[in-house]
């Protein structure tokens, strides 16, 4: 049975670790506050009796052994880098569930045909290097070692070199090398769809990819002062009408679950008596219908490019990511919808408005999902905050499902 | 008569110091670079016949008499120093074009009735102690002992401190000890419109000064996947808006020389998978007709609440400065108007956008200004580019008002 003091003693204990609980926590992946959290959390594995090893990419997995040594394993798990001034419970809910189920298992002394596996993926967050769920990426195969030398940091780290940085090995980060029977992973909602509807639980059912696009404008660098309005060049207010065509195209979609988000500017030479010469905007466009991104993606470069023109503002895009959203397993859908019925526990099926491990691991093995409230749906921020009850709620349903699983 | 040759030794004189032509010239105000090109200038003004003296704070005099030793001076001159890597002739080319009629006057033999001087203004640019324009205020008494104790450089020196090391006083900047019968300043442009309609001189009707305004709008910082686009309070698209009005806004004044920029924008958390919870601005705004500056004012202050009530995003401003439009002299203004007439010179009367030490002049003496181009209206950058024809034109503008404004 979950054990809410141990889990809430190890939310506690990793609650000291890159920041505070009121200015949030700054763990940006491959940082030496992430690395704490990691060593702690490769400790509290160990406490609950997995025998731990690393991959190339420095994601930790943890095994409990079955009774057969050869059937593939159950995994579960989540991440535990984070934003800046993110919360104690994205990413981190998904590992620390999953230890408690080990532990519960070994309360009762369980042991079930499969081998269970708690992976801890690292670089989940995009903040550092721009790009999200790296570790799972790095995981499943779909990442090398070329990537990781062309990703930089904002100071010009490669992704490679951060990497070598903790003994790792950019050459090295294969696929991982056996078959995996099913994959798990409890995440906070980081919505407010749960907590406006009641439920406990949200069995995921789609995740919805980013698209990620750099844009950089460039106009002219002129005098604030000396310069007419109508001789400007200004990028600035070129971005700005921009920022209002993603809100207005993404709006116009939202009826199919569409979200666009311009979550990054920068502007140069950025003083006041200069016209802005150059911006740069990240824009992040998600949806779990893959032609409605697709359409917000085509309005989206077709107004840009009247802008430039019109403007006389110059243009240059990058994609930086183009996901297709992922359908997880009808079958792990399922599972979870009889465990919630049996145990009693409001939940919902729901798509993924946000991108996560589990989008990769789909297409190793069949992939699930379970979602948890958290308040206001306030998530990436200082007032991230779940319930022990509803954290508790979800490793019960998460603990019943790798028993199932992982029994013949 | 001008003579070009005699005019661009000067400038190229002044070109070996504090930097070249390639990556332009650093002369922070008090700096070594400043000094040597203040001593160079000191000499050009003593083979110019000029008798030199200079005041408490380091603004260098240069006297040519005139018939009547009593009578007030007519004054000319503008700065040396500069911005990093700024360029040859801001400043520069009111110090020299003034030196350089002078010798025209030389050249003819002629004495008028009022003595005339070269004046050279220390500290124009910010760039060092973070204000403008700070040897001809102090020129003016309106700077005084401690005010020099209290302004500081990034590397903790205090404008007294600069000044004393320069063998100045800061306890002796008091004010010009006599009237003043006129004062005028020749500047390149530092904007395209010149260039753009094809003038050789500006006439400046009034200074600009800017009003300064700091926005800082604060929605929630939600997870761009999971927050559905009617449960945003979006801080960048709210900025966004704020923006595109401060351009229309002041668009709508243009006719009355208004212009309004952003120039300062700094998102946070910044980042791809975050909504932007907070953004602030840095908006500027600038005429030299100070109700229309007003106008726009209490128009985007309208609008910025509208904006923060509609999107549900909270509006905090602070003015960081509203400085009153300074108007030249129209007696001056036509002066220089008879002059290009009669010279055959291209020209337009023109604000100025940009701050000038003639502004503090502007209190007390009638004042003028001179524009003349340059190259695509860039200045305070290494292209910054005046041609030798468009200095001698203005300095041949200049040398005639001098005499006419000498005269009895």
């Amino acid at each position: 049975m979950i054990c809410i003091s141990r889990l809430t003693s190890h939310f506690d204990r990793l609650a000291s670790l890159g920041g505070n609980i009121e200015t949030g926590f700054t763990r940006l992946a491959f940082s030496d506050a992430d690395w704490e959290v990691r060593s702690v959390v490769k400790e509290l594995m160990e406490q609950a009796g997995l025998s731990v090893r690393h991959d190339g990419f420095g994601n930790l997995i943890g095994r409990r052994e079955g009774l057969s040594p050869v059937a593939p394993a159950v995994m579960t798990g989540s991440h535990i880098d984070s934003v800046p001034h993110g919360g104690n419970f994205d990413g981190i809910a998904g590992v620390l569930t999953a230890i408690e189920a080990v532990h519960c298992l070994n309360d009762t002394a369980e042991t079930h045909y499969h081998p269970i596996e708690v992976v801890v993926f690292m670089a989940e967050e995009s903040s550092r290097f721009g790009a999200a769920t790296l570790g799972s990426k790095a995981f499943c195969g779909h990442l090398n070692a070329t990537d990781t030398e062309k990703r930089q940091d904002s100071q010009g780290v490669s992704l490679a070199a951060a990497l070598r940085g903790r003994g790792l090995e950019p050459e090295n980060i294969h696929s991982y090398p056996a078959t995996i029977k099913a994959f798990l992973e409890l995440h906070i909602e980081q919505g407010k769809v749960l907590e406006t509807t009641q439920k406990q639980i949200g069995i995921v059912t789609g995740i919805a990819a980013p698209t990620r696009i750099k844009v950089v404008l460039t106009g002219q660098a002129d005098h604030s002062g000396a310069t007419p309005m109508h001789l400007r060049q200004d990028a600035l207010t070129a971005a700005a009408e921009l920022i209002l065509l993603v809100e207005k195209i993404a709006g116009e979609e939202s009826v199919r679950g569409t979200v666009g988000t311009t979550g990054v500017i920068r502007a140069e030479p950025g003083v006041m008596n200069v016209i802005p010469g150059q911006v740069e905007l990240g824009i992040d466009i998600r949806s779990i219908d893959a032609s409605s991104k697709q359409r917000v993606v085509r309005e989206l470069t077709a107004a840009m490019n009247e802008i430039s023109n019109r403007r006389g503002v110059q243009l240059e895009t990058t994609m930086l990511a183009d996901d297709s959203p992922v359908t997880l397993s009808p079958v792990i859908v399922q599972l979870l919808t009889d465990i919630c019925r049996t145990q009693n526990r409001p939940y919902l099926t729901m798509p993924s408005g946000a991108g996560h491990d589990a989008m990769h691991m789909a297409a190793l093995a069949p992939t699930g999902m379970i979602f948890i409230p958290c308040r206001g749906g306030i998530s990436h921020n200082p007032a991230e905050w779940a319930t022990a009850e509803d954290i508790a709620a979800g490793a019960a349903v998460l603990l019943q499902a790798l028993r199932r699983l992982a029994s013949v």
